[in-house]
């Protein structure tokens, strides 16, 4: 039993969550972190590739398909999980980054660009920090669309305060 | 926590393991059973599609993905697990069917195909049943390649007296 940093992005559409995601999981990288990454997708996904033996078997109708090899492990299940159930499936790693979950009781950053012609989800003070390219009138830490390192660094340091990253028990 | 029943395939490269396994989802299923399907890869597998969302965030170094729709839930983690780990990813299914694990301690089939010019990879009192166009003299349960009702009222046998397929605990 561990305690993991967890970390959300939420946003409305288009804002570029999963790209700032992306990015900000190549920099903890660099800076030698573990990370999990998960995704809510309000659509039908497809994963796997037809014909493959993982695909066969979800494709036959296993429940759960698991192939396994020395360096990576996949797991389909055809049914959705609790956010608490997916918490379960995480082990060694240094933090978890979710995209989409927007009611959940975590700590969120958030993000908003101009582009999409909205703002943030939530009132400013929700977040523990905002990502934008627009003008917002707060006290939360706000940073650019592309101040990739110093999000990280403002992530890595909460993790490193240990009290301002919420925890997750696993 | 519950036991579920488990079985394993084990069979020389090309004996039919997976199309076997695949042919035995779909039947069991028909019997209104939920299964779960494990197979070890000896190889480096692919799984996702280069350029969609959760490949993006594997790719750019995430050690675990997950993505997750109310219909479906998938994981990938950049490392290979031990099967107790497996196992520990495996709820809700009535029965859990394992490709490739010759030697774990479990009630094992076995596979064997003439055209792979190898008979089965242990002596038959080492499985529970055999599955074989080959000619094999002995007092274990034979089964065509082909008989795929018949393997699976037999599998459903022995799940059901409880006793002759072990179970794990989850």
């Amino acid at each position: 039993m561990s305690q993991i940093p967890i970390v959300g992005f939420v946003a409305y559409s288009g804002s570029g969550k999963t790209t700032l995601i992306e990015k900000l999981i190549i920099v903890l990288k660099e800076n030698g972190l573990r990370t999990a990454a998960i995704k809510h997708d309000c659509h039908t996904f497809e994963i796997d590739h037809e014909g493959k033996d993982s695909w066969r078997f979800t494709n036959a109708g296993a429940d759960i398909t698991i192939i396994n090899s020395d360096d990576k492990t996949a797991y389909v299940k055809r049914s959705g999980l609790e956010f608490e159930q997916l918490i379960d499936l995480i082990h060694d790693v240094d933090l978890v980054l979710v995209e989409g979950y927007k009611n959940l009781n975590i700590p969120q950053i958030g993000v908003a660009r101009k582009a999409t012609g909205k703002g943030l989800p939530f009132e400013p003070e929700h977040f523990i920090a905002i990502v934008t390219d627009m003008e917002i009138d707060t006290a939360v830490p706000c940073f650019g669309l592309n101040d990739i390192h110093p999000l990280a660094e403002f992530i890595i340091d909460r993790m490193e305060s240990g009290h301002t990253l919420s925890t997750i028990l696993v």
